[in-house]
């Protein structure tokens, strides 16, 4: 069976004007007979306009969403009222060519922070953008495109579920880049699916899927403030969810993974990705903490991105990660070697090592001997090209 | 008058081939009547194995050092029980050629991690190492060279308090460069005083100093293992504490400000030092943890490396710190630019405020809006150079 989208949305992108580059920067998706929602945001306090419109509208459509509009290019964050206005304006305009509330439009943006959203641009573009909205896998990839800012390539995941004679899809796409770091950073995330579920049924399932996966990855550190993970689902598989939970949850999570993966893959400057495995942790938040503490720390994101073993710094992170350990209980392994066995140095084959470090991805396991908790982050290494493409971005 | 080192102390350095450079990497100061000394340590949990022993020392030795030796090019960190062996053979070997105990020698290391301390280059070097020992000036610069490691130049700082008739003499030296951050990291610093006080006094005086310089800089957000900040009074000016304590806690601030100044101005590949100023916090350690939010956001280093006035990843990472804030109260200013009033951008003019970050040092100020405490932090960009230096560094 071809891959086709999930039934019930149609899908469209333009370029209104908002990059400078004039790429595709304003991308919709439309559920006509509407769709269940759920969503997480952001935890930094600073939230860009969309995402404080976009909760409002889920609480107001109590979780009945019929139009996603997502620009890119510009973040609406940090713009005040005037902000939330163009936000409103935007919302509005596109629930009069719909014929629904604005209540029932949910809002995104991405981009540089503190620029005044140019609405007149997404406005005028809108009845273009609706007329070529269709139901098909063109109009997809032309959203999971427009929705990009530095990310080099759209990313996508697909997942299907057969029920007796019919069958569940869902479609994910999302945007990253930078400012990618547990808790969600500039970070949008959109699952659709053609499953019948509640509101509430979504949000149980999604929870558990993004802490394992968009809150389990980290780039730089930083935490963004438009970060949205959405999924909907319109119903019209004709599917409930009963019968398919497992299933169903197993492909939330599995599409969920796969775009996490292909953010960090695709994170700003980024030539390695390191799988880190924290093992024998106290708890999983302990685990959490470690791996944060490693993944953030420059001076092993840089070393990571020389494929140099120096393990020393891996475990000097981990001393400070504020998590109590017994250093001397302390094992790490870069690849199949191991390469600090109980705190201390141990005689590994370098070379090996190195060469291990050069692949694009591979994995460091770090066994704290203090408990049966494990967990998996993915991260990346500091490269020189992350440096350079974040000390132009806004001039 | 022409500056003099503190009396009570001789200096000497040489190369004992621990660096492969071949440059000078074994520096010890010699107080051959004793010098009564206070210290911190790294707050890391996985310490070297010279704080482990200078701890037992000072407490052996009830705060009176007779030696201090330092070697550069290696940590003597994650290297175990060996480790400690090496770290106290190289004490041992001194004090037996100095005819004291071992408690009363004090040991630093800094390099890289997991590497086993060469004692024995060390120990080959000792006898002409004290024979050189004199108390002059280039002694003393000797040292400050020695101790160095991906640091471009030496950091010193002299200060002198006239009392009647005659002088106290501090004289400081430090070494940083990389994994600085607040609790100190990389960093070994040392304070030489002719001040006549005890350890407690000393340790009353050297604190508070200690949070507000050293304890409030930020390369790069990594927490080193063997950070050490020791201060060594000989008493040999004959004047005591009482009588000068303002002064002297003056000078001590003063010195421990210019050496973390130099420090940062040091750091591994850094264009541009900021002082950030946080003002109208609720308390000062909530001002420490937004500053700390700031100094280590790899987007908002990497924007001052461009001297880019992207003021909404500084908001962004005020938002991330953990400390509650109202966005809508939040004023930042680049130099004499307001460059985000309540929250949202302002008009200014970014010509500007982009020659203003152009300029090797300036400041950035950030007021919360939530109270009335205000503190002082230095930071640095995040520059390619950083990288370079970093990616490279043990292979």
């Amino acid at each position: 069976m071809s891959q086709s989208t999930p039934r019930g949305f149609l899908f469209s992108a333009c370029a209104a004007g908002i990059k400078a580059s004039g790429k595709p920067d304003l991308a919709c998706a439309i559920a006509p007979d509407g769709a269940a929602a759920a969503a997480m945001f952001t935890r930094n306090q600073v939230v860009a306009a969309p995402v404080t419109l976009g909760r409002d509208h889920l609480r107001l459509s109590r979780g009945r969403i019929n139009a996603v509009i997502v620009n890119a290019g510009n973040a609406n964050c940090a713009t005040g009222r005037e902000g939330l206005k163009a936000a409103r304006r935007v919302c509005a305009d596109l629930a009069r060519q719909l014929r629904i509330k604005p209540g029932q439009v949910f809002p995104s943006s991405t981009g540089i922070i503190g620029v005044p959203l140019p609405a007149e641009k997404i406005t005028s573009a809108l009845p273009a953008l609706l007329h070529e909205a269709a139901e098909t896998m063109e109009g997809f990839n032309a959203f999971s495109n427009a929705i990009l800012t530095t990310d080099t390539r759209p990313k996508t995941a697909h997942q299907t579920i057969a029920f007796k004679n019919s069958f569940v899809t869902l479609a994910g796409t999302a945007k990253g880049a930078g400012m990618i770091h547990p808790n969600m950073a500039t970070m949008l995330v959109y699952l659709f699916t053609d499953l019948a579920a509640t509101p509430h049924e979504l949000q149980t399932l999604l929870r558990p899927a993004v802490e394992e996966s968009f809150n389990s990855i980290s780039i730089d550190g930083d935490t963004s403030t438009n970060d949205t993970v959405l999924l909907l689902a319109s119903g019209k598989s004709g599917v409930p969810l009963r019968p398919v939970r497992g299933e169903f949850k197993d492909a939330v999570k599995k599409a969920c993974h796969s775009l996490a993966g292909q953010i960090v893959a695709d994170g700003e400057g980024v030539k390695h990705v390191v799988r880190l495995r924290i093992e024998q942790a106290r708890t999983r938040g302990e685990a959490r903490r470690v791996a944060r503490a490693v993944a953030n720390s420059p001076l092993v994101k840089t070393a990571w991105a020389g494929a140099d073993p120096n393990w020393g710094r891996i475990l000097a992170a981990v001393g400070y990660s504020g998590v109590k350990i017994e250093p001397a209980r302390v094992n790490i392994y870069i690849g199949e070697h191991q390469v600090c066995r109980r705190g201390s140095a141990c005689d590994f084959d370098k070379e090996a090592a190195h060469a291990c470090m050069q692949q694009p991805e591979y994995a460091i396991r770090i066994q704290l001997g203090s408990g049966n908790a494990s967990l998996d982050f993915l991260s990346s290494d500091l490269t020189a090209e992350y440096v350079h493409i974040n000390a132009d971005y806004s001039t």
